[in-house]
């Protein structure tokens, strides 16, 4: 037997049994005659007392960092305690020791904070994953897992495994292939989600489906992409929109009640995207802080439902607004005393390519009433105050307002409105606010090819009042630039997406279950019936043979964990990450594969210059 | 809402409440002016009563099989009570009702006994499953799997996602590959087993690792093999092989708790592979019956320990015996008066090719203690007792005897053993045996490259005592003929098998974890450092750093699902399972993939003609 104990299991009440442990050498320290190691495993770390009496094994047999070490002894009272560990107040007095197994000197420190930089980490995975750090956040990733497993087993959902080796159908994200041996000059696909399958296991009648499942998509990577990530992904048969926001509002409370200890008791907050749009510049804003967007001017067709108050800055004749498509400004609180220093700092940020606008307006609200703006000479102080008042900004706040296109003037503004929450410690670490996101549009208009794309994925429902709209109206686009006129703009899909401090953890929608429908999607997307035969026939198919109403939605498991573990990087949260450039630097892979491979295969490589 | 309760809910007790139902039509019987319809869900059926006032409305919308249906009503008792069904004591007796979607009439019934036959069950896959005999499979599975998981949890495993885009190092089993789009030229693999992955968790410190998961692997399918199939994955740090099979004969015999109510409580039986193949003539024994092989003769190179009793049959120039490597019998219980035509088919059986005997001698043990044998003329009655008594037999039986090739005659009696097993009542379906079976060879002889194969993987560890042979040998083989004399011949692994019912479902080793004997495995196996460092260059770079001892097991999770429901196929046990072909017909996946993806993947086919 390797050991009687864990190194995190010995207390007070031990002292005086001989016990045996296993574990690394964490740390070794010598005192005259005697080596104090801190052997640690999973479970914690143990302190062991080497006396004089074995000093001579311990000369033939010296210690490292890293060796795995078996110890037997006694358990002892420490006269040091430590309280920081929960082995604190005892030691190992050892009277046996063997080496396991020695180790080189690792290339980095085994400590939270470590001195190995990401590449050298990712290359030793294998040693950074000893670390707490990480640790901690694959028991993290492991509690969230069994804690939906649980809570969707009460509701009697059923975990169904669909496959992994499917039909190439790309839409939107490239699909990862696979050739098949079997069945030369054919491919499968690795699937980029299960999404057809669940809805074929509600047409079968499995009215409650889950899977923890991996999921592929072969797209350029972006800092935080995997091309191989993981969805909690379930799906309903019977249900409305309600009884999915309800199913799983529950189960997010659920993971921060077994994961978190926190009891998120409130209401989860329900926004309209049109709202979103107007009001956080951003389909996932995060409402942990305010600072609301003001809409000084904007397109009405964007915001039909929305009141202009263009004439607080109209008819001074001050042509970057004049001109300006959109015009939306925010007030940050209690900075109206910022230094000239600090504002130019502010509209360096604005101008810099990734947020792209040529400058910024600034209003200063001072604590004794008065206004000050960089724009004094085309607004009277009256006027600054007015517009100040509709940004809802106090005496000492500072309003900012920024002009230009629709498009890039409302995501600048996003992303100040976020980098100043960011700047003022108004996006606690410790708060979690949960946003459901509602009633997105069906479509989105895509230019390159002058038709509709689906905002969601071909199978999302229109609301039933759309439905009409959706089958009765050619979607042909004949004049592109005036699509939206298009009655297919105006359609809103019966999605919804749950946000979490300004992150997407997941979406989903209410599902097309009617044949007709499904092809008149198809149809709206550009696909003729040879094509949706060839790549959805399946589907349809099954449409025919009584598919009940369904719906569902997939989580980014990834994402959540990582936002549950406070950290920016999905990466920390998965055991054997790839790099930005999809490669595992560890085991060295993607990597050639031999000549009998692409025989037994039928393909060859056909490398451009 | 679309309904109250599910087809399964109603009781007696639910009689006056008004509620709603959705669900599926399974049979329409119309009894003059009243229609009842008996409508299903996952939970169950709830019989529908149509009342003469809903006539009008039901011709104009007319029901069929398969049509998705939701009706409200009031629960009435039943005159003609059903005991078949927990809600046969009631039925609802329908105010409204709305057709949520139709079906066309299904290719097959929704039915145990289908009138559908294998072909048209997975093209309609998705209808298939509606079918309560595979729902229940499918139950199962998910209820194996959940037990799974809570018993780990107990025992401290953590569930550790593992990567399916791996390197292909094809060691046995081809490897799925899956070009990379980034990394022109190079490819990824699909794991065939997380193996490597799990080792590297070991390195790392998670001492119990577990995960159900997903393998692949590119073989050219026999009946019952998928490319893509599950397994129960786990892997122990700190542990001998007594406690790998402690923990995971427990993990068994919670499933059949769980999942059967069987409460498993004898000791597993445990066997050597020597003994199995002796007694058994097979490496997965099916131990539900006795029937054990009785060795006549034997090559005694391939069982250095056990008893030649040859001299009951020699020296009587019986020409069939004395000429064949190997002579076995088994005594078949009670069929003593078996007729000429039944031995005769019993010969004819073992003649087939994929049997391959030339024929077969018989001993009938008369009850009146009389023998008579179709070898009279070369044995006395005195040695045909002899020998029967050698096989156990008891008057009434009858012994049958193979002779020829060790290989082939010993494999033949096994399965003779079996079918007479199965003819003669004696493997019960409802009866569960489990065994383990311990001391594999090491090693393998492959012929054609004259070298050893691993006969587990490279990563199993040999038993402590034969590592002094394993490192002082040379592994090159001089004299193919005589590569039983070599010493790597004789080294034993520290392997296991976990069989039950005769079917292996699990297996596992204590794993190599010092970066010599690695080294020198894969030395054995043919792998220059070169290749050592390409493929597993990873590994033995871990095992560098401080590998603790560890070892692991898995299990085939369909396998498993398919013995515990008590069916032969595993295909009855995946929702969405592909043919001998790899081919989902359903989905009519693989598929040709478009000019597109071959530019973008930077490879072409390459179709032999």
């Amino acid at each position: 037997m390797f050991r009687t104990h864990t190194c995190g299991d010995l207390r007070i009440q031990d002292v005086n049994n001989k016990v045996t442990l296993s574990g690394w050498v964490q740390t070794i320290r010598k005192f005259g005659s005697i080596t104090f190691v801190d052997l640690r495993d999973r479970y914690g770390i143990t302190q062991l007392l080497f006396s004089e009496s074995l000093n001579e094994k311990l000369e033939a047999n010296p210690l490292g960092r890293e060796f795995v070490l078996q110890v037997t002894g006694t358990v002892n009272e420490r006269s040091n305690k430590n309280n920081n560990i929960p082995t604190g107040e005892i030691e190992l007095l050892v009277n046996e020791f063997s080496i396991l197994n020695k180790s080189m000197t690792p290339p980095f420190t085994i400590q939270d904070d470590t001195d190995g930089g990401d590449d050298l980490r990712m290359k030793y995975r294998f040693l950074d994953l000893r670390r707490n750090a990480v640790k901690k956040n694959l028991e993290l990733r492991y509690a969230v897992g069994r804690s939906t497993r649980n809570y969707l087993h009460e509701q009697n959902f059923m975990d169904i495994e669909t496959p992994f080796l499917i039909k190439s159908t790309p839409e939107g994200a490239r699909d990862f292939v696979v050739p098949s041996r079997m069945n030369p000059g054919q491919f499968y696909a690795l699937p980029q989600s299960p999404q057809t399958f669940k809805q074929l296991l509600m047409v079968s009648g499995y009215d409650r489906y889950y899977q923890i499942v991996k999921c592929f998509r072969d797209e350029d990577l972006r800092a935080d992409r995997q091309p191989e990530f993981t969805q909690i992904d379930c799906e309903m048969a019977f249900v409305e929109q309600e009884d999915i926001l309800n199913m799983f509002e529950n189960l997010i409370k659920r993971i921060f009640k077994d994961v978190k200890n926190i009891d998120y008791s409130e209401a989860v907050n329900r926004m309209t995207w049109e709202n979103a749009m107007w009001t956080y510049g951003n389909d996932k804003p995060d409402i942990r802080f305010d600072m609301k967007l003001c809409n000084l001017k904007f397109p009405s067709h964007t915001f039909p439902n929305q009141t202009d108050i263009s004439s607080l800055i109209n008819g001074v004749d001050f042509k970057v607004f004049d001109e300006a498509e959109t015009v939306v400004a925010i007030a940050a609180p209690g900075c109206c005393e910022y230094t000239r220093k600090q504002t130019d700092e502010l509209t360096e940020w604005v101008k810099r390519p990734q947020i792209g606008m040529k400058g910024m307006v600034f209003i200063k609200c001072n604590l004794d009433g008065t206004f000050k703006s960089s724009v004094d000479k085309f607004y009277s102080e009256e006027k600054l105050k007015a517009i100040a008042e509709a940004t809802h900004a106090k005496a000492g706040d500072l309003v900012l307002i920024l002009a230009g296109s629709e498009e890039r003037t409302r995501k600048a503004t996003s992303e100040l409105r976020l980098y100043l929450g960011q700047q003022l410690g108004l996006r606690k670490a410790d708060e979690f606010k949960l946003l459901w996101v509602l009633d997105f549009p069906l479509f989105e208009y895509a230019e390159e090819d002058n038709r509709w794309v689906a905002r969601h994925h071909p199978f999302t429902s229109p609301k039933p009042s759309d439905i009409a709209t959706m089958i009765n109206n050619n979607p042909a686009i004949e004049n592109a630039a005036e699509y939206l006129k298009h009655p297919y703009a105006n359609i809103k899909a019966n999605a919804y997406d749950m946000v979490l401090n300004g992150n997407e953890i997941g979406g989903g929608s209410i599902r097309i279950f009617q044949k007709e429908l499904q092809q008149k999607m198809f149809a709206a997307l550009g696909m003729d019936e040879h094509e949706q035969q060839h790549k959805f026939g399946f589907l349809l198919g099954a449409f025919e043979y009584g598919a009940p109403p369904h719906g569902g939605i997939a989580f980014g498991f990834d994402r959540l964990c990582s936002i549950l573990g406070g950290s920016e990087s999905i990466r920390d949260f998965i055991a054997f990450p790839k790099n930005n450039s999809g490669r595992d630097v560890m085991i060295d892979a993607p990597s050639s594969i031999d000549d009998k491979q692409f025989n037994e295969l039928q393909i060859k490589l056909d490398l451009k210059a």
